[in-house]
């Protein structure tokens, strides 16, 4: 089957792969803890990804596809382009399988983000987000060394991958209340952990969560068909959610299960980030935290087994002191 | 057997007592999480007790003692003085159980550990730190009310509670690592956590860390009996970890063991939490970083399978926004 999978990149995710690379993660990563949190007397189940050894979910989707990649791929190694998680996922996998990482990265993206990316041993290649495109330069990289391509969710192997969160999750609502979740929320920049967590808990309904103006997965779900960012989309703190189109493998996924999408504003990311701070001990950074923020702006239901995400904990000290600290 | 334990309260800590401590919690509480620090290019290892629901490993004490009351007793109720984790650990446990929970807490006490512990629903007493004595207020409490006294730490259903973290620690070692811990080094005040833990272990090597000025238990190790905190302390940020002595039932234990203490400075806790924050994601308390911070000053050795504790994060946001974004 692997060979199959191998030679068929236009391959949808499906649940069976999302078990796969489930089973892969669990060989190497303990599961993150489903923290209980009380809210309005009723207790909704929070995934702690940004307890992740890269603080952060994208170390599922990076390591199912470096870890599918045969030998000739291995040889030839990788390319990735982001600004963040993405990068530190694929290059934690890399370092782990000794293969060669490539990750184009935002001149101007955090320092912490490049050289977290830079420790873990990847070659960082930046561009000028005005002048340059990304995904022209990760191209010419890839015909020139044939290297393969890891997008960071437009890509089956990454949506399982991250899909494995839900494996996990599925498991551990069952150990610790008796029973599967009911709703899922989810933090939703390009939708590779929507999609994924959605196929791994076929029965519960979906809700994603994005920022105030870069809604464009909540727009196209409403609409039925896929829409871009709109002109001019506000400034954000969610830099992990800034995702200008989303592509059909992850939108007819929740298109098919009815997702629904939500937009939160700044104030309630900063309230939510104040509230995992205070309330779960966990740094959460604001992208990481637009779920929590969905539930506490009582923009998402809380049913009888909610679970959200908590996606990432890359933060700026400096940035966290000001809204934890105002 | 439980019987017999009831009926003996002067009765040393056991590992068998821990393992049932731990058998008893795991019915409620899944294990907080283990996470890889790499600190030099080698890694330890976090036993990330912060995130209990309360924030703090004295869940694991208060739940012990508080299940293994008969139903006399239970009727009559609880007592306990603290102001702060523990008072939330016993308020936790009864509730739980139903059992009515009196906590004798400072005025002065951080408003937030005030809240948390009413909103638990216990009854709380407030008093005078400089006039009045909290161990006569509790035992005339005791007195009128047939209520059981709950120590914080010189208890042995308190020892063999918090020593369920090391049978975590254990089991959780052997799963990602291969193999048991072999140097573990514990946050320390009154010796409950340090107690219980090398009970778990009892082949490991043990360091017990406390801020500098308030380590008693260190001086008493190195003479080899119990000394009190000198007269004149210095002021603290590590509240949870104010003792001004410890008592035989957990000295006996680390003096057997051959226990080393070490003391740390407000500039090393400063940086454990700082650290924390980046790399692990983890809100952590002064008192809850000791142990990390005599790790990074190199105070305690990094072996080939070092276990450390993260004790608590119940911290002011105001000051912990000023020690991180400094």
């Amino acid at each position: 089957m692997t060979e199959q999978l191998l030679l068929n990149p236009a391959r949808k995710p499906t649940l069976e792969g999302v078990i796969r690379a489930a089973e892969k993660i669990a060989n190497i990563l303990p599961p993150t803890p489903l923290l209980p949190l009380t809210v309005d007397g009723q207790t909704i189940w929070c995934k702690a990804e940004c307890l992740q050894p890269i603080g952060a979910f994208k170390i599922r989707g990076g390591w199912h596809r470096l870890t599918d990649l045969n030998d000739d791929q291995r040889t030839r190694g990788v390319v990735a382009f982001s600004s963040g998680n993405h990068a530190q996922g694929v290059a934690w996998a890399a370092k782990r399988l000794g293969i060669k990482a490539i990750i184009v990265m935002p001149e101007d993206a955090p320092a912490a983000k490049l050289e977290n990316t830079a420790k873990l041993g990847a070659e960082i290649i930046t561009y000028d987000r005005m002048a340059d495109s990304r995904e022209n330069i990760a191209a010419e990289i890839a015909a020139k060394n044939g290297a393969v391509v890891v997008p960071s969710f437009d890509d089956p192997w990454i949506v399982e991958g991250q899909g494995s969160a839900g494996i996990e999750i599925r498991e551990q609502m069952i150990a610790q209340t008796g029973s599967q979740p009911d709703h899922l929320v989810i933090c939703c920049g390009g939708g590779g952990l929507s999609a994924g967590i959605s196929l791994a808990n076929p029965e519960a309904n979906i809700t994603i969560a994005e920022p105030e103006g870069w809604d464009d997965m909540t727009r196209s779900l409403k609409g039925g068909s896929i829409v871009p960012v709109q002109d001019n989309p506000p400034a954000t703190e969610c830099d992990a959610l800034q995702t200008l189109i989303v592509s059909p493998l992850t939108f007819d996924i929740l298109k098919a299960r009815k997702a629904r999408g939500v937009a939160v504003t700044q104030g309630e990311v900063h309230l939510a980030m104040r509230v995992a701070f205070e309330q779960l001990r966990l740094v959460v950074e604001p992208g990481g935290a637009v779920a929590l923020a969905a539930i506490l702006a009582g923009k998402a239901d809380i049913t009888e087994k909610t679970v959200i995400t908590i996606s990432g904990g890359n933060v700026d000290p400096k940035r966290f002191a000001k809204i934890i600290g105002a």
